[in-house]
């Protein structure tokens, strides 16, 4: 029988614009070496997120692109093998960021041990984990909600938005979302709860949106940008904020698109209204995770929080799901199940 | 003998890129007649700022706009001629917004009583006034400037930069100041004790600046705008803060201006940078005006924050002076005299 292997997929080339499937490469490495003071972990879920995107490129981001013929990294839910480390056991579920391979060694740092009887271990990727921070962080600490107001948030189907939504109607605020499609549309507002949610394909998007704003937008909780931030940016109020954690809609340009440059328009709207943007990732308040998950696990466990996932199966089918979700094919968090949850390693 | 006249400057035209003198009329109206509860100003000088550009215009922005045949609107020092109000007496000094005109009823609100023995009464148009608490204000709620910290503030020898980064340096940050050619920039070095002030003028400008900033810009106190704050985006550290109060050199725009769209590049660098951006106006912090007087006041009677005052004799003579104001050929805070301070009413 020939000796286990460690399937990986690695970046192959740098995308040009959308990325391809030519752009990843599968691969088939040496099973990793059990050392001291480390443990082995088994991938079961593979976190898939927009951010990912940024790192196939080479420019410049808050983190270092991934190398050609490395790993694609990612959040992931495994499985202790094997492990050298006193806190961990066999047998332990852990949150990590081994990234797209089937087994990975760690020492054990920024590895979060997870209770499978407070929630699906899946969560910890998703409505628990990084984008349920991500909103909880940047709605909290950015947006600072305040009853009465309106919040505007796009990709309201997905990971961030989701929570991002939910929350805001916990403290008070109208919630409107933006998705693309109706079925998305109907889902936001029937099974999370927004007061609103409207269609960005649709032809007469800005003036829909106008129309579920009556009084304006107090906070956009921005993740896309393009010409969905473009149809908000004149319904904001004066001394609206705007949380900005990703730009979805660019991570594909090649260049700045043509015509004029409307970075003094913008400019000039923060000027006029008094805007507050301000970008962030989860990490710059990774002090607040006690927090977040005080305040959000309880709100999930009691179904107050809803929650969507894509359960794309097979580490293969990875690159064709990041490319998905990149073009909004995805309804909800996209994970990739890379190994049986019950079937032992 | 005629009966004494009102001299006015009324907006004549609302001008379309920069104002002409034509846009500007010089009237002569009644005197206004005493009323009960009201009390007559006599303008001694008139703070010119840039802002007032914004008004000749129809567009929306923060403060409704001047009508055509409407006096022009402005900061002013003025002495109290006669007065049916209890709190304010004859050969009072106050500070008013009474605009571009040498008498005005008032009615006393927003008009606050100035102690000459403290500073020279044109400070409450500058250092002291508005210009000054624009600084203070932006710089500490929005700049929070901390020891080691690098500061960069564009029109560094006027009303509001010279505070900004005088400030800074009392706070322990390297300051760079920008200004409009070397006379200038000596000043901002020389006098105001900036640690460098680059010319914008220079065919070099974006290499020079750089240069000045060996360790990026964590504070930008952005009161310009347009080819000045091209310059300074990409030298922005992560979690840099952009105070913005204003756009001069935007005000005279009549379109935007076409080539490439950079909205999308501000908000890539506001994200991979986590850049906060917040307008203001300074009357956002109007409650904070005691704290500023407190701490301002006591450095600029102490000689420890210097000032400027480019002071143009004359009523008629403001048109010209605003007009070349907003092309920077002004050198300090620009106050028209109206009247002279020791000449009876």
């Amino acid at each position: 029988m020939a000796a286990p292997m460690n399937r990986q997929i690695v970046l192959a080339a740098r995308p040009q614009g959308e990325p391809k499937e030519t752009d990843f490469q599968f691969v088939e490495a040496r099973m990793p070496e059990a050392v001291p003071a480390k443990m082995l972990l088994r991938t079961l879920y593979l976190s898939l997120d927009p951010y990912m995107r940024g790192r196939m490129s080479a420019g410049p981001s808050y983190a270092a692109p991934v190398e050609i013929d490395a790993v694609m990294g990612g959040g992931t839910v495994c499985r202790v093998e094997a492990s050298q480390i006193n806190e961990f056991a066999v047998g332990d579920i852990v949150e990590a960021y081994t990234g797209w391979q089937e087994f990975a060694l760690s020492d054990g740092r920024s590895v979060r041990k997870l209770d499978p009887t407070i929630a699906p271990i899946t969560t910890a990727l998703g409505v628990l984990g990084m984008p349920g921070m991500t909103a909880w962080t940047g709605l909290m600490n950015i947006g600072q909600p305040k009853a009465g107001e309106t919040l505007v948030v796009a990709a309201a189907s997905g990971a961030v938005g989701s929570v991002v939504g939910q929350l805001a109607k916990l403290k008070g605020c109208r919630a409107v979302g933006i998705a693309g499609g109706e079925r998305k549309c109907r889902y936001v507002v029937d099974e999370l709860g927004f007061d609103a949610c409207i269609d960005h394909r649709r032809g007469d998007f800005p003036d829909a949106l106008k129309a579920a704003c009556p009084k304006g937008i107090d906070i956009n909780f921005e993740n896309v940008g393009g010409p969905v931030f473009d149809a908000v940016l004149p319904l904001l109020n004066t001394f609206a904020r705007v949380p900005l954690c990703g730009l979805i809609a660019h991570y594909n340009a090649t260049e700045l698109p043509a015509g004029i440059d409307r970075a003094p328009l913008l400019m000039r709207q923060m000027l006029t209204k008094r805007l507050t943007m301000r970008g962030f990732i989860v990490f710059d308040f990774a002090s607040q995770q006690p927090d977040f998950l005080a305040e959000v696990g309880p709100l999930v466990r009691d179904g107050r929080i809803k929650y969507r996932e894509d359960i794309v199966d097979g580490l293969e089918n990875a690159p064709r799901a990041l490319i998905g979700l990149l073009r909004g094919e995805n309804f909800g968090k996209v994970i990739v199940r890379v190994s049986p949850e019950d079937q032992p390693g």
